[in-house]
């Protein structure tokens, strides 16, 4: 069998720009990937984006963050647009794979060239999904994707930091005691630029709705005050309440001066996880394996603390 | 105002051995700050270690964790042994503070000298929680601490990677169809060395076992099967299940040669992860704060791209 050519990230980039999902998928399996190539299709990509709107989807495990992205894509191509997905998925590297995935997400948009659904893994290294994930945005928004829309598996530390990179953090809560107080635990009402009451057929929306208002009380104003809607994902209902939300957060932010202010703000934060990457990958490259597995065994034998070792490590590269 | 005298790592350490516990909460604070002095006491702490039994506590939110680990406080005073929990919150950079935090974990072991909880934030930075609990761990067996129990609040990537650090991880779930499968779907199968249904008083037991069992045989067996132990924390049924469950996953562990190898694996992971956050801060140091700003600008502005703008920053501190 002949090997498939081996095709370069401009040309890759190129295609996609010319609509050429197969081009795209590839170009994200590089930025999930991450290294040099990684680094190569981020320098491309960066020139040509800058006018994608996106919007984080999190909240607790079963809320139905799935069910109301698939709705939200509906409305998003209800007015015309085109809208990428990237599910953001730690489980992979464990598991080998989301059981319920792509398929699922798929659903009612499998057939719909306005829309591109992708999941996104970390392969097993801490930051790997804080790293790839903008990266993505990046090549989306560089491909012409005018709206991404980032849903989160979990709500982790990386999960909700992840979704709120984002222009407009939606947090998704279920009607009953005690689920605003787990979002809260989760550290999920300072980044909540909407709340969804998901479920909102159940009982309980005005405990929980009561709950959010009482939390956003204690928080500190920024001039815009996270609305909280209602929503039945699975039947649509309140998801035109939700793009109206979506639309008014964008002119806040755009009227305030804060999308500038954001934007600032997460390069500053990517500009200093990529020196922090730049040195990591260097210091995989330190010492032979011999006396990495010398040093680890001393660690192990409590004959040398981490701190030395990772001394004498970095001494045996200089 | 006298100051309060500044107490060097080596003289707390010293005082938190001899039972002052003021001295172990100073300590735990270092450490969870990071920087040079949380690496003097790694360095001092290290070597009096390695024999305290750790035990992670992960699950989702509200599966009830805490009381669960409240119950086998009890179970392990009951056994004559003192044991330290660390509750695993990534939740207080955002709020400043658990809000249900330590207080209602202290619960029934307010009052007892031989326990000791201690809540860990990550102050924020990314892989903070994941560098800050070994240390925290090895500060807590340093000073006598024969059980150490960390249990967490959610269920993200950063959190099952501290969970699973430890000897034996114990999975906790709820009775009902889908838990299992959000389990999976959070990661959690292959750290689980135990797993427990709580609030097995209501119904789905079986059907959460079924789930359970299904997922295990799909799973590579490496002369462990994971049992699965129904409990109800809040009456302390079950719990003498879970203890015994303990004992005999940690008697395998030993007969098998497998806690050998995992402590290498742990101190191998560890000294990756030590090498990086030493370069990182190094990172920090990198450039002055006008080119940072200036790159910065020109990476909003689009006219360099991150990477370009990191080869600057790291070249400027050559």
């Amino acid at each position: 069998m002949p090997r498939p050519r081996v095709i370069d990230p401009a040309e890759l980039l190129a295609r996609a720009r010319g609509g050429d999902r197969s081009a795209l998928a590839r170009l994200l399996s590089i930025v999930e990937e991450g290294g040099a190539k990684a680094h190569e299709v981020g320098r491309l990509a960066h020139p040509l984006g800058g006018s994608a709107i996106t919007v984080g989807i999190t909240g607790s495990p079963g809320a139905g963050k799935s069910t109301l992205t698939s709705a939200l894509v509906s409305r998003i191509r209800a007015a015309g647009e085109r809208v990428a997905v990237l599910a953001v998925d730690p489980s992979s590297p464990f598991t080998g794979g989301a059981i319920l995935g792509d398929r699922v997400r798929m659903g009612d948009h499998a057939l719909d060239d306005g829309v591109f659904i992708r999941s996104m893994a970390t392969r097993g290294h801490l930051g790997g999904l804080a790293l790839a994930t903008p990266q993505a945005v990046r090549v989306l928004d560089a491909t012409g994707w005018p709206w991404v829309v980032i849903e989160t598996v979990g709500v982790g530390q990386v999960e909700v930091e992840v979704a709120s990179e984002t222009d407009t953090t939606v947090v998704v809560l279920n009607p009953g005691w005690g689920d605003a107080v787990q979002a809260n635990k989760a550290g999920l009402m300072e980044v909540a630029d909407v709340f969804v009451i998901n479920k909102a057929d159940r009982s309980g929306v005005a405990d929980t709705r009561r709950d959010l208002q009482q939390m956003l009380e204690l928080s500190s104003p920024d001039g815009w005050s996270p609305p909280i809607i209602d929503t039945v994902a699975i039947t649509g209902e309140g998801v035109d309440e939700l793009w109206r939300a979506l639309g008014e957060h964008r002119d806040w932010l755009a009227r305030s001066g804060r999308r500038h202010r954001r934007l600032t703000e997460r390069a500053s934060r990517e500009l200093h996880a990529v020196v922090a990457a730049r040195l990591a990958e260097q210091a995989e490259q330190l010492g032979s394996d011999a006396l990495f597995d010398e040093l680890v065994g001393a660690v192990v034998a409590r004959e040398l603390d981490p701190w030395t070792a990772a001394d004498r490590l970095l001494a045996s590269g200089a």
